[in-house]
């Protein structure tokens, strides 16, 4: 007896991967279940699975059909975040309810959302276009993106250059609109660095000052100094690279006693004007201005593996936004702004840019998507592989 | 049989002193010892012990020769700090042991060296000024000084003036001497003020900063305020008032995450500029010139029982002075550096200054005093009875 028909609706579809229990490092499934409807659509699947001590094996997922370029790649993770407290939401987090218009579940948005619409939109387009491609679709899905993304799509990516893969564009189904979809397109990230600020002194009693070296009045001078002046202006498609103090820890409780040491911690979102190296030589000389002769201390940076980047908007740029238009009436903006994303690896394979869902319940109890958006969104993508593959 | 003669050497007071084990809150055995000299001695003895929920009960000592005025009070405190670890001690804590005219032992400088050299030159005062003294001498010991001082000095002074004590002048036998002995009497002592200063923020990611508000931009400024202006000049007896940070802390271990919340912790030592309600006022309005309507804070200042206050130097001074310039041949400062003492609560019972052995080992593992040194202030407290009541 054949298999039932399958559900080709990305509300189907996006169900079916919520009822995967797949929090970061599990696979719970989805990418087996991914794997099967890919395959039956014609692609070839691919399942690498990485290793690397000290953190967990990972599955992976990459898909291709067709042979020829161009080669447009669906780019997204399947692995999600913890519901947190099952008891606070008001419907199952794995349980992919739709109540009133909106479908609820952990990855409603981030992203398995994303990745039903990608789906839904390549069978539609597949079964239009019939079995002579005039290129190449690939899904290159990774199940490490929201844990420490090791054994993800950075290794993924390594694994398919070694195979000869050579992608001509990536779209990444992240949720980039902040409030409705058609709000956003990102076409870049800001790079992001993390400093440790050590400023030493010597331990004393707070009757006599003279005989101690208070490291606060130093702490509060090199931290002040790095506030002071802005890092840069800003540049066309990014905003001013912002520093944030993200905690000051000295753990004296002792009101008598001046502290030996004092310490900080900051992060900074940086745009393409600086690279890590750039950035951290500039922090170091600021520093050291404040610091004089009078104020040790100490600056570690961490290794960072997020630089800035931008896609510069091209025809491929234009072609998204412009589906996007024609379906929601809107002209998405082209930013920059957030966190990082997988983006930060796949930029280095080929131009990648970012259209999802909305982002606003991401990570949070009760995750939710309008059923609307979701066949708005498969419109989208589905418009977005005609137009790539009509002029050729 | 009678008992053996007491050796009056203020070496042997001494010693006998640090032979009772009395680390705060233990009696250990010194003050029952004290008083029985005291008795000996024809003195009138009292033993009141205090209680008070949540600290220890603690033994105090109050004894009285002679019913006229005037009446000079010495005052001190049999209660040691702990040894630490023994086997750091090159000479037994408790053993009171000499070694190339040096004793050793916890409680040689801080203060039961100074009790002994009091106790001494009561007896050799009293054995020349015979039955009819011309005043009282009186002595006012507690043990708990190096504790939370809630059971000793301050019930003390409550417990003698109901009786109808009234002193004076006192003189406080702490160590008082940097280097050697006469550099210095303390007649007076700074307050001391403590604040916590918390700044409120609101939490969030550090890549949307337009989303959260990070407390510590704020934190910094406010600290800053409180440094970048001295709070006065000092005054003729005492030096400028000063403001150190003990503690700054966030405890904030995502480097991705703006924190809700900073906190900081200050400590003042201030001048008779100052009351702590003064002083209290004044930082609160340097803050809110700093917050101004950016910066929310919370102030919270703890209570102080620490005032400045000072003994303005008269004939009382000066006889001491005089005594010590004869003994060693040096004239000492009047000063009112250092921590806070005992004296901070007997200034409301009568004049009080400080003039005892040099701290230089005090609280430090094998702390010790000249035996030189113990013969010197013996000779100095004579001097002082015999000067105070020869006029009369």
């Amino acid at each position: 007896m054949p298999n039932a028909p399958l559900d080709r609706s990305p509300v189907a579809l996006a169900q079916s991967l919520i009822r995967c229990p797949s929090v970061t490092p599990e696979e719970g499934g989805a990418l087996t279940w991914l794997a099967g409807i890919l395959e039956e659509a014609g692609f070839t699947v691919e399942r690498p699975r990485f290793s690397e001590a000290g953190t967990p094996d990972i599955d992976n997922l990459y898909a291709r059909i067709g042979t020829r370029a161009p080669y447009l790649l669906f780019a997204g993770h399947t692995d999600v975040v913890p519901p947190g407290d099952v008891a606070r939401w008001g419907h199952g987090p794995f349980d992919g309810t739709v109540e009133n218009g909106i479908l609820y579940g952990r990855g409603a948005v981030d992203m398995k959302g994303g990745i039903a619409c990608m789906l839904a939109a390549a069978l539609d387009y597949l079964d239009v276009a019939g079995p002579d491609l005039p290129g190449s679709i690939g899904f290159l899905i990774t199940g490490d993106e929201e844990g420490p993304a090791i054994n993800g799509t950075v290794k993924l990516l390594e694994w398919a250059r070694a195979r000869g893969e050579r992608f001509d564009h990536c779209l990444l189904g992240e949720p980039t609109n902040p409030d409705s979809l058609g709000d956003m397109i990102k076409i870049g990230r800001r790079g992001s660095l993390t400093g440790r600020l050590v400023v030493q002194g010597r331990q004393g009693h707070v009757a006599y000052p003279d005989l101690a070296e208070n490291p606060i009045p130093g702490l509060l001078r090199l931290a002040s100094a790095l506030l002071a002046e802005p890092l840069d202006a800003g540049t066309r498609h990014f905003d001013a690279s912002n520093l944030e103090f993200t905690t000051l820890d000295v753990g004296n409780e002792a009101t008598n006693v001046i502290p030996a040491e004092a310490r900080a911690t900051f992060n900074v979102r940086f745009n393409e004007t600086w690279t890590a190296e750039t950035l951290g030589a500039e922090i170091r000389a600021r520093l050291d201005r404040a610091a004089g002769r009078s104020v040790r201390y100490t600056l570690a940076l961490l290794p960072s593996n997020s630089p800035a980047f931008l896609t510069e908007p091209d025809v491929f740029t234009e072609l998204v936004a412009g589906a996007i238009t024609t379906e929601t009436g809107r002209r998405p903006l082209l930013s920059t702004t957030g966190g990082t994303s997988d983006a930060r690896f796949i930029k280095d394979a080929c131009p990648v840019i970012e259209f999802g869902l909305v982002g606003r319940t991401m990570h949070q109890t009760d995750e939710c998507v309008p059923v609307a958006d979701l066949h708005r969104l498969t419109a989208i993508y589905t418009r977005v592989l005609a137009a790539y593959f009509e002029a050729r």
